[in-house]
């Protein structure tokens, strides 16, 4: 498995870098959170090639509208759209038991914007813990890298809250309080196994 | 929830027509499949609606290459290519569980041909069983409308047969001994869940 990472520089030289850089991500919507997801990716592989777990992220849902086919080569695609998530982007299989979960992150300090989410999504992780799945969102603060684990019972709290008229986000001390802080590290990056470990076995 | 189903006159009719009129789906390979799919969707959002499951088909993966960000207007996905799935196709939670499958349809009326699966799916069902999920497939003749459930490790079998220069497909004798008959219905269409009470509860 050491092949793999034959001198670990990147993954430091990463880590290092990204505390002090400017905030990634700043104005287009669709590379926020990418960091974020190229590190839990990385963490999946880690899982995956240990046969620790099976989770991945789910791809990108498009709306295919056009589609030339030409002769001896792919199927090119020529108009599609991009599609709002109806479900989360990270699930799979943990010891038997289903996992599922969103990743976010936010260049706010103090809150994590409850605006991040869909409905749709919300739901989801509803349906999820009725069947008895183990749900729950991991949320980086990317002006100091921190990041937590936070289970979805918690959200659906603060998801009510804001329903009901309260705040539209959580704050971080709710957040330091009601979730659990994740070290991260370099292999895995996000080892946030050792979570569900706590909660569930 | 009967709303949803006013009369329930598409389902028979399509029911009806299926075996009788010609196989569907003949040349076009995207096209391979749409059928099971629309039936197993319809299932799987009985199943969601009733509580029951919280079972989704993931979105098909696309490598995309240019997208245009016209003012004031959605981004436009104007070039992509259709990547090969290195997972199943449907994953979800039951009842505490994580539930895996692949779904296909043959219009071969004696064997299925193992060439419907990547090499990678395989190992991702090997995987899901390291982890105690629960992994089959889903084979439907299209000439009968015959549904099976085959479990991953009876697939497996004949996979290594097919590795040590066996037969490259599963004779639909041996699908009937190793598989388990789904009796297709209305609500649900599919019932697959059935098979797994049987099996795992």
């Amino acid at each position: 498995m050491t092949i793999k990472y034959p001198n670990g520089k990147k993954y430091v030289t990463d880590t290092k870098t990204r505390t002090t850089r400017q905030p990634p991500l700043q104005d287009s919507y669709s590379n926020r959170g990418m960091t974020l997801e190229e590190d839990l990716n990385d963490t999946n592989t880690f899982y995956l090639e240990r046969g620790l777990a099976v989770i991945h992220k789910k791809p990108t849902p498009v709306q295919i509208v056009q589609v030339d086919y030409p002769r001896r080569s792919a199927a090119v695609i020529k108009e599609a759209y991009f599609k709002q998530a109806s479900t989360t982007d990270y699930n799979g299989v943990y010891r038997g038991k289903y996992v599922d979960f969103e990743a976010k992150e936010t260049k706010n300090a103090t809150a994590f914007p409850l605006k991040n989410f869909h409905r749709h999504q919300i739901t989801h992780m509803k349906n999820v813990e009725k069947q008895k799945g183990i749900s729950f969102v991991i949320i980086r603060f990317t002006t100091t890298g921190e990041v937590f684990y936070l289970p979805a019972s918690r959200l659906f709290e603060y998801w009510d809250r804001m329903e009901n008229g309260g705040r539209k986000s959580i704050t971080k001390a709710e957040i330091e309080s009601s979730g659990f802080s994740i070290q991260t590290g370099l292999h895995p990056r996000i080892p946030y196994l050792s979570v569900i470990d706590q909660l569930y076995f």
